[in-house]
């Protein structure tokens, strides 16, 4: 254990990297899959089942917790790692994302953003100061500065001016957050899909100073491929000594893209919503519990899984339960799909490790063109 | 392990037995509490965790699962057991209670009950006959009578005739039932709350000869001293070497009564139920989650408790989840009421053992008057 934040660069496999982040609260093997503990509880888990899977550290939403249950009851009550019972690393975001997708009544100015709550309507108000005491009261082992994510399709202007003031607002966040030793700040880089935006806002970041860098803006409706062309150069603007997090992504195949480029975190609530709606993630694709070919099917959803579902159930059972609308539905396919998408990130860093990164994801692909093996 | 169904008595004190059901798939503790798998889960559990909590066997209802997914289907996917994952004993009720009080269309006569399914309206017929085989197809360890129980209130000629056509019925179902070595057949006692009636369906059930006897239409808004009423002497008018089951019973006090009037087994869909609705049962009697007195306090539900639910989060935590309507929330007060139940029952079978029975009930109404320790 350490008492400070610290990133380590183990291998890289092209512009792939293999590392670990070590932190008081324990180490982060990169590539990172964070799952997403929204209201305090990642959706149909314990978190012992989350560690189970093999994740390293979680990501909160300050937006949500912020509202309910409200961070200074958090913080009285021993702060959120102790709140929800997970004592390895947490991620918070800033709020400002939820803020613009979720809040109703906006107002947006050079100091911050009020708001008033989705849940009942109370007025709030979000700018960086108050982000970071949020997370401070929290207890985040990484926080994100507060930023501002203009709703697309915008302009290149409209992009250019959001990101400054998200830069802005960066110098604020660092400013408000002090020192504060074992935990970390990112900086989020913004811009749209105009690489001399990104540019200028990873500039931008790098003068300030940060632990660590996020890249903004992106898995919000722009398609895979404007995604990646815009991971094609981000992540080589940013300081190669420190971790890169993609935020809000992604698919399987969003996330080996990301890893080839360079990316070391990601974060995404798709195992778990997709776990709760029917919808598992295997080696070979995506396969809908609810559809009736499943209804005699003997076999596991994948006979090479060892996580509970595939070792203890029938897709018949998954696809009773499903239509059953019982519990052990969402809580047995959210495992799943955590622990494949963990497993994923597992054979990255192994396939990073031993310089075989091609041959991995080549794999990746085949295993999935492939598809399902066939209905019964 | 036996290939063979026994019930082997240990102790006696007063008129409360503790002792043991053999199976081939596990021994049976008694007194016992049987966790309710309607479709084939204890609703917001896994398997592995409702045995965690000292749960020796299961119910399951042979209406709900002949409906979905199936009786045939889940024999052609290895039977009950296999399909939930449950590899310990499993005892299924008729279908008889439930198709009265949930199908719709419901038509009786001498042969059998047909019906509508609450689910889709498909005709379907139970009888002895096919609850015996549907009950078979499951692959259930102990396997109900299929009997009749009359909507309350009815007058006594009513309950009479009732009764009459169930004792028909329960020899129907021995003689459907045949010779099954390792797997039990259960006739059910009816009579209402009249005496004479009760001793006319006990000798009934006597000369028939079953492996147990369930004590039915009782737990069903008749009151707690209507009940007790009966089991001051109902118990009594069964074969002391066979198991005692008061069916859809019942609260922590309901159970510690049946107990001291010599039940043996029985069950309920409370403290899951319970668990879903906000609801926890402690040793101090019930606390409701959603009460806003919980928003603050750090406090386990009851800090004695080594349930996940009380060792791992505080009330304010639960009050939080059950709040914020998350999956969590049922999951672990679901879990938190079973390991209550189950110690109850473990509480009272080693004081049956040693002789302090009558200290342990005492104890037991005394913690409840106590009431819960007030909020911060």
């Amino acid at each position: 254990m350490t008492d400070r934040f610290s990133f380590t660069l183990d291998a890289t496999d092209g512009k792939a990297r293999t590392g670990r982040i070590d932190t008081p609260r324990g180490t982060i093997r990169t590539p990172a899959f964070m799952p997403v503990g929204t209201a305090a509880t990642v959706k149909a888990m314990l978190p012992e089942s989350v560690r189970a899977t093999g994740a390293d550290i979680l990501l909160g939403n300050t937006y949500h917790l912020m509202l309910r249950p409200g961070a200074e009851r958090i913080a009285r009550l021993g702060g959120l790692h102790r709140f929800m019972n997970w004592d390895r690393p947490i991620l918070t975001d800033s709020g400002g994302f939820q803020v613009m997708s979720l809040a109703g009544l906006r107002k947006l100015t050079e100091e911050g953003v009020t708001f008033a709550s989705h849940i009942d309507g109370s007025k709030h108000m979000l700018s960086p100061e108050t982000s970071m005491e949020i997370q401070r009261l929290l207890g985040s082992d990484i926080v994100m500065c507060f930023d501002e994510c203009p709703a697309l399709p915008a302009d290149k202007q409209t992009v250019a001016a959001s990101m400054r003031m998200s830069m802005r607002w960066a110098q604020r966040s660092r400013d408000a957050f002090g020192d504060r030793p074992g935990h970390a700040l990112f900086g989020i880089m913004q811009g749209g899909v105009t690489r001399e935006l990104r540019e200028e806002s990873a500039e931008a970041l790098k003068a300030i100073g940060f632990d660590g860098y996020a890249i903004g803006g992106l898995a919000v409706g722009e398609g895979q491929e404007a995604m990646f062309g815009v991971l094609d150069y981000a992540p080589g603007c940013l300081p190669a000594d420190k971790p890169r997090y993609l935020m809000g992504v992604g698919k399987p195949d969003d996330i080996v893209g990301a890893v080839q480029r360079g990316v070391d975190m990601m974060d995404c609530v798709l195992p778990s919503r997709s776990g709760r709606t029917g919808q598992a993630w295997t080696r070979r694709g995506q396969l809908n519990i609810k559809n009736a070919r499943h209804a005699d099917d003997p076999r596991p959803l994948d006979a090479d899984c060892s996580c509970p579902a595939c070792t203890g159930y029938s897709r018949a059972y998954l696809h009773h339960v499903f239509r059953a609308q019982e519990m052990i539905s969402g809580m047995l396919l959210t495992w799943h799909n955590l622990h494949y998408f963990q497993e994923l990130m597992a054979g990255l860093r192994a396939a990073i490790a031993a310089g075989m990164l091609d041959d991995f994801v080549a794999d990746f692909h085949a295993q999935r063109a492939g598809g399902d093996i066939p209905p019964l």
